[in-house]
């Protein structure tokens, strides 16, 4: 199937490149073409079976969620304005344990419509029954990273490796849209055998690891307390880390701990949404960026946040930065661009899902300019990052399939039914 | 004209009331009933010239934005990520002093457009030719309170308070939609003889007065060096708040300052989102609340914040309250909601915007729940400030009128043209 994409502008690299006028020309799920094109030349290049006019919109790559719990769509303001500690053993852990795998599956099909209104193209993800979650990314069409996200009541460190070991072989490699990186829950919830039981298999696979890491100040403090070490250092004392991966959070980390992020080219995924609403603090981004550190943006799961919008992160991550330094240049709108798109890619490994150019996947959006927040025109990644909304995103392409436009769903499914099945969860 | 609203969900008084089925009636700008109604008595109380049918929606008063300088929206994105004082120095005022009383009716239309796609049905607004603002307002049909925002440049003493009271007479009293109070743009902007001048002002028109204040530890600093006091003992010395009034933004009140505000009953309206943006700080809301102070919401300006969106201000006024206090549970949803609507209403002055309720305004609007960030639907009042995103606002009525509704501007002027007009500004 071959799609032409017309009439707009393009930022093909956002934060790096400048909107200009172009086409982009799709074959299947894959970009032919992403740049100017006169008319004759679109011509030669079809016939096209789909011709998308997108006048008046900007066309870029879709926002990459580089940290999500998408199932968590049950709990959606089930309880807010709790102590973190409360929230979690009173609301969160008890509930949680009812789940069904059918329930996961109808939760995480929400989270992705949601996704999908907010120009995103793609999740890590990092939940329970990740078969389940994954069979709903499939269906929707969707595109999913899963992380591993064990820890000690998932068993043995024999269980647990072979989970995980379970996991990387059945979601790697058998779904164009579906790919598996291996991870686990955190520090605090694992404890030294099992860590170094995952370590090992890291090795064995070569694989990078992911997992939640110094979200909390009181999170370093007890790690270092049990290890004489923070999360970081102690976690890569184990060689979790040689080949690679990143934390999820990362609002406390130490000089050496940055040093460790560099040296291991670690990513760091900031949540800076969840992490206000949790009072957790705020993630010292300039400094990890001056680091050198390649930085991604998510916004945790619906339970902490509670929304799945990247807009919303993107201001955040700026105006956290302005804020906490008193520096009101702190963190331009293009980094934060850059971050929400190029960086989440690199970090969830998807290295074909970087930007709109030849062979990469045509996982896109258009983002229409005829609205009120996104006028006068004098810089639109500006208007994207500061005053952009969920309401600008006219469509979302993940791997050549339109799967949003103008508020409807093409997700194979009855988006009535999904609300009804999701809100049946508690019930 | 008579309208019926019906099928729908009400939260007649957010943050105060829960949701419930109910119906609005209303005959030309004000509301007849709110509330449960069988179809028989609407009938009964028919024939109805307009029925919307509200089916899968919320019902709630509109947002009230209580600070605003509309016609900014010729900066939008025009010079951000720059430090506080380049930022006012090199862009904003250079570019101010340009404006025509005709640009400023065009930024300021556009600016209306955003509020209605925000769910916003009045606003605070300080600038420059309060009579085309006013002008702009009237014409699209929308709510505005203005008020003076004089310093040195306007002139002497003389000239400042003839001004004043001109606007005063003007704009009160002459056009449903339009009201003005006394106001000052701030005191490290107005010398002494002029302050004194609009406190006797006051004190004759037995009106409040409302002015920025406390935004910037520098300029609390600059005036206890001037005077000996904090710009609020300093103005409430000159007997500036004997008739009530409130101040923007509010960041570094002290423990006087608050005992000033409660005992004048002043309001305090905070602005989140741009204190962000410039790096000015987080308004203590908590301890401000605690002292009874009544609080409104507001986005600032759109070259500081850059949009004029009440659901990003909702969230963050919560949200960095959690974060600034490492307390999740401070400021909870339901504080914030009243806040945006009746606290906003309260602080401006229109005292007939409060809720849905028999003799108030029909300024109101209708929040589509038939979306993923609206699933589940435990708390609507959560679901609208943690979740909620101007995506969901399905329609906007302001004084009887529908003004927005499913992306459509009824205000009397092309979309287009007024960005292309806006887009001019500068050129």
């Amino acid at each position: 199937m071959k799609t032409r994409i017309y009439g707009g502008k393009l930022l093909t690299r956002p934060g790096v490149s400048q909107a200009a006028e172009g086409e982009v020309w799709i074959e299947d799920s894959r970009i032919l073409m992403a740049g100017p094109a006169d008319r004759k030349a679109a011509e030669l290049a079809g016939p096209w079976d789909v011709e998308i006019n997108a006048s008046r919109c900007l066309v870029l790559p879709g926002f990459k969620n580089a940290h999500t719990h998408s199932a968590m769509t049950f709990l959606r303001s089930y309880a807010d304005d709790l102590p973190l500690q409360e929230w979690l053993t009173r609301a969160v852990f008890p509930l949680e344990a009812k789940l069904t795998p059918e329930n996961i599956y109808d939760c995480s099909r929400l989270a992705v419509m949601e996704y999908l209104s907010s120009g995103i193209t793609a999740n890590f993800d990092m939940y329970y029954e990740m078969p389940a979650a994954a069979k709903a990314s499939e269906d929707c069409g969707f595109r999913t990273v899963f992380c591993g996200g064990v820890n000690d009541p998932y068993g043995s460190a024999e269980e647990i490796t072979a989970l995980l070991k379970d996991w990387y072989e059945r979601l790697n490699g058998n779904h164009p849209l579906i790919s598996f990186r291996l991870g686990f829950h955190a520090e605090y919830t694992t404890c030294a055998e099992n860590l170094k039981a995952i370590a090992e298999l890291a090795q064995e696979l070569k694989a990078p690891v992911y997992t939640h890491n110094s979200e909390t100040r009181r999170e370093v403090k007890e790690c270092v307390g049990r290890y004489g070490m923070t999360p970081t250092a102690y976690l890569d004392s184990l060689g979790m880390f040689d080949f690679g991966g990143g934390g999820f959070h990362c609002n406390y980390l130490s000089e050496e701990d940055i040093e460790i992020f560099r040296e291991r080219k670690l990513y760091i995924v900031t949540n800076p949404a969840s992490n206000c609403k949790l009072a957790s603090g705020i993630a010292p981004l300039v400094e990890y960026d001056r680091a050198g550190i390649g930085l991604a943006l998510g916004t945790d799961g619906p339970a902490s946040n509670n929304c799945l919008d990247m807009f919303r992160e993107m201001f955040l991550a700026t105006a956290l930065q302005k804020l906490s330094r008193h520096d009101a240049s702190a963190m331009d709108a293009g980094r934060v661009l850059r971050m929400a798109t190029e960086g989440g890619a690199m970090a969830m490994g998807l290295t074909d899902c970087l930007e709109l150019a030849p062979g990469q996947q045509a996982d896109l959006i258009l983002i229409d300019l005829d609205q009120p927040n996104m006028q006068p025109e004098y810089h639109l990644d500006k208007n994207l990052v500061y005053s952009g909304s969920k309401s600008n995103v006219k469509l979302t392409m993940v791997a050549g399939k339109v799967l949003y436009e103008n508020g409807e769903y093409h997700i194979g499914a009855d988006p009535e039914e999904i609300y009804a099945r999701a809100g049946r969860v508690l019930s």
